[in-house]
């Protein structure tokens, strides 16, 4: 039985489930500042928040049969205790990007930046989870959101410059990286 | 510039634009008639009426490059004077559908059951528009909208006989053709 898709909430609050530690505009424009983060899975209508972000998950876009045979072996487990550091990266990509047809999209992802590849190396580690916020006319188009203990934060990164490097990433116009720690 | 996505609104009513000449369950359950449809083009919170279905449209998610070069020569326009007959066709996929991946999808769509070359024949006749609601939590998957001239219905219905027969609407578990005279 496949779970309804729904949409979930991100806030930034004054009080949360997760203590923002840093908050960086690594393209384009930043968002106001915030002491703490929560992540809610219902589509809420949330007041006196400094900001709130929607997305939902998704069926999958890009991923072939034989990638997800991999994916499926390590799969991602959220909620971990050991995993009180997380991350909140919301991503926008350019006009260029969009007006790609689905094969264009794939051959940059997948074939040229290894995108999936990428990924693959750490997924024992780094917990992810993908949000999709562009159809539902938000300011990003995703939402991706990644829990890992403290000892990995240098293997998150690594991850992140691997990604950053990458032809796909040249399409970002707008990424905010914001560091969490478990209240 | 790419207008922003945002949600369609549907409602089978007791009055509004497009009058219902006929309704049918193809597949599955069918829904509560109603008298008249209104296409909303946003998300509109509506009361007192019999039903209401919510889409987006989105980027393109299984055309590939040489195909969108075909379609782009015969542009979709909707809201033709001479076009007074639409048909609403809500659309469900089932599970086995869903949990394909990316490539298995395309490879039923596009090379089983050649979704885009039929869908392109009938292009200057018949204008369509496709909203998505899955991923948003609706009871159907696909939303599909067209618009055509009364002289066009047996054209309009070749082409649905046409993707009714495929491979691809094996996996269709829930279809209601609603046609519509303009008001």
């Amino acid at each position: 039985m496949i779970v309804q898709n729904t949409i979930t909430t991100f806030a930034g609050t004054d009080k949360g489930d997760w203590k923002v530690s840093s908050m960086e505009a690594i393209i384009g424009e930043s968002m106001p500042n915030c002491n703490y983060l929560n992540k809610i899975s219902e589509d809420r209508v949330l007041e006196n928040n400094i900001w709130v972000l929607k997305g939902f998950t998704s069926n999958l876009r890009y991923t072939q049969r034989t990638e997800k045979e991999v994916l499926d072996k390590k799969p991602s487990i959220l909620n971990k205790q050991e995993n009180t550091c997380a991350a909140f990266i919301p991503i926008r990509k350019n006009e260029e990007w969009w007006l790609f047809t689905q094969d264009e999209r794939r051959q940059i992802i997948a074939e040229n930046s290894k995108h999936i590849e990428i990924g693959t190396k750490y997924l024992t580690t780094i917990s992810r989870q993908l949000f999709h916020s562009r159809d539902i006319g938000e300011e990003f188009d995703f939402l991706t959101w990644f829990e890992f203990s403290p000892n990995n934060i240098s293997l998150f990164n690594e991850l992140l410059e691997a990604l950053r490097s990458t032809e796909e990433w040249k399409y970002v116009d707008r990424e905010i990286d914001i560091r969490l720690e478990k209240v």
